[in-house]
């Protein structure tokens, strides 16, 4: 089964997570060998933590869990985009669904998205 | 001016272009600071070209220039989606709209996406 080329960046590549059906992009996170085998073999968007360096399957401690409907790649096979069925709405540990819920104007960032939960761990 | 956190992942941060009236995502590439602050000044998305490692205007070359409509952050400020009006309608070096035109289905990868030009330089 063919794979991205891990090795080109270190063994981690930038995985996007878009949600399938609005479009929305709700986070970017790392993908080592082990996140892609079990992302495609769960179903579950799977990551590497490059913060705690282990396995993350996305929402499996706060229910934030990313249901995979579709796995693309990119061009030079070193970025993945995931389209996803988030559970609950939320893909961001701050309570955001999506991560990007900050936009650069002029000289500031400003919040352009309702808090939906309480922080979780993520 | 707040600026991601370019520190933490070794002075490169992944970007994501996605087209600011369909919601595709086009590509992924990274910034350093040089390339964020080209990006907010010129309103033109510049990214780090990792291969030539050289500041990288998209589509100086090849004319497929990415005219920046917004600019987000996430939560842990280490990633930046670009909202984008894509030149031409083509991101992708190998002339697809998008760098992500193959899916994994099963045990392989299939094209999903017309090639609308001929590759170019990127």
């Amino acid at each position: 089964m063919p794979e991205p080329d891990f090795d080109k960046r270190g063994g981690l590549l930038p995985a996007i997570a878009q949600d399938a059906e609005s479009g929305q992009v709700l986070m970017v996170a790392y993908m080592n060998r082990e996140a892609w085998r079990h992302t495609l073999e769960s179903g579950l968007a799977t990551y590497w933590s490059t913060s705690r360096n282990e396995l993350w399957v996305k929402g499996r401690t706060s229910g934030q869990v990313q249901h995979v409907r579709e796995v693309l790649v990119d061009c030079d096979e070193d970025a993945v985009l995931l389209k996803v069925e988030q559970e609950r709405g939320v893909a961001c540990h701050l309570g955001y669904a999506s991560c990007f819920f900050r936009r650069v104007d002029q000289d500031a960032w400003h919040v352009i998205a309702p808090r939906l939960e309480p922080p979780s761990s993520g």
